[in-house]
């Protein structure tokens, strides 16, 4: 089955462009996902195509017209995908969501620009709110790239080995190890001796007291919610 | 001053992509901003031009070598500019650490493909570990945008009024109020009144109050974060 994107913009032209190389690319001409463009400013009713209007209440910027996005989402042939509005006030896009979607039939993707888009037109057509970060960025056309792309790598046979992965990081909801390869000795610094053992249970056990010990430091949060986990976990038997 | 961005990729071609249309083509086009890429490719050592081993310990996946990418890194000319690796393991992007690369001269950025990087060239060369978000993507060009992007916006008119970065999400640390436009009334749904009705002040308290409530509702980490801040510098009075 093809996972299906569609995207809703006013920049059409910035699609496929990254997703359009490499691994996505790839699985892009091998169809095991397609990509469709809506052009948001074909909806619009005004003569110089513009599709967004000053904010009510004042206030600086644009804000998105809901009755020009409406039309727009209201042509695209859902076939029970999710619809999905890119906003930093949406709830943070997770290793896990995005696996959710990848075992789903695809997903339809709101990209606004300007300030905004009006509030009514997420509650009316019931708009997932995802947010790939905390930060402003000044369209949702590259946070859909980064929805679209951590859901295409999912996919089954895009990526070579399956097995690859269930160790990264978030799968097991810690931070990953570190890597090393050749050569053995670089700039006087070695590779772990651990790793060049051939002892496989050690060297499982000193990825994971790496991936324990950074999440730690890093990422108190993620390590708080796995030691919570783990002694849920525990606590069962 | 030109800010100025220096990318190291396998992917060269994804470069400027979606950078190069729109709020951020318009001011790489202005030289607002600057754009160079450096191909790692070009610093293999092998006949194929490879530039990745397989991991030291076994495991799936491929890790780029630490030899080859610091040559490549050894040939940037630095310029006090931070030297950011994107990668899940590190540190979340913020819109405030976006704020203090957009007031620096630039940044140069690794993107890792394959399954990481050797982590003896991270040390090495001190690289900073940025994440965009707690998944994982096929490689960090997408990641390198992300950053790019939430900077350049930030730059010195880039962003037609200043004003208009100040209310945004999580410059004061709380998600955005809702937005709305014209047409007054849309499928039975008005504009909520207030925003209507020419009381600033009473506009200033509503947008507030919508602020506080979803990031309560949605972002209870944000809004905890908020409420600390603003108990300390009451508890200064």
């Amino acid at each position: 089955m093809t996972w299906a994107a569609t995207v809703l913009t006013v920049m059409p032209e910035m699609f496929p462009g990254p997703l359009g190389v490499s691994l996505c690319g790839k699985a892009l001409s091998e169809d095991r996902w397609s990509l469709e463009m809506v052009d948001i400013r074909k909806f619009s009713t005004t003569r110089y195509g513009s599709v967004d209007d000053t904010p009510a209440g004042g206030g600086p910027g644009m804000v998105m017209r809901a009755d020009i996005l409406a039309a727009a989402i209201d042509t695209v042939q859902r076939h029970e995908r999710p619809l999905i509005v890119l906003s930093p006030r949406g709830l943070p896009l997770t290793q896990a969501r995005a696996r959710e979607l990848s075992a789903g039939p695809g997903a339809v993707f709101v990209c606004g620009r300007f300030e905004g888009i009006d509030q009514r037109v997420i509650e009316a057509r019931a708009l997932e709110e995802i947010s790939v970060g905390d930060y402003v960025l000044s369209g949702g056309e590259l946070a859909a790239m980064i929805v679209i792309d951590a859901v295409v790598r999912l996919l089954p046979g895009v990526v070579g080995a399956d097995a690859s992965l269930d160790e990264e990081s978030f799968e097991q909801g810690l931070l990953e190890y570190p890597h090393y390869t050749r050569p053995q000795v670089w700039e006087g610094r070695e590779i772990p001796a651990v790793l060049t053992s051939g002892h496989h249970q050690r060297i499982r056990d000193w990825r994971r007291e790496q991936s324990l010990a950074l999440t730690k430091q890093r990422r108190p949060d993620l390590y708080d919610a796995h030691m919570r986990r783990a002694g849920g976990a525990s606590s069962k038997h």
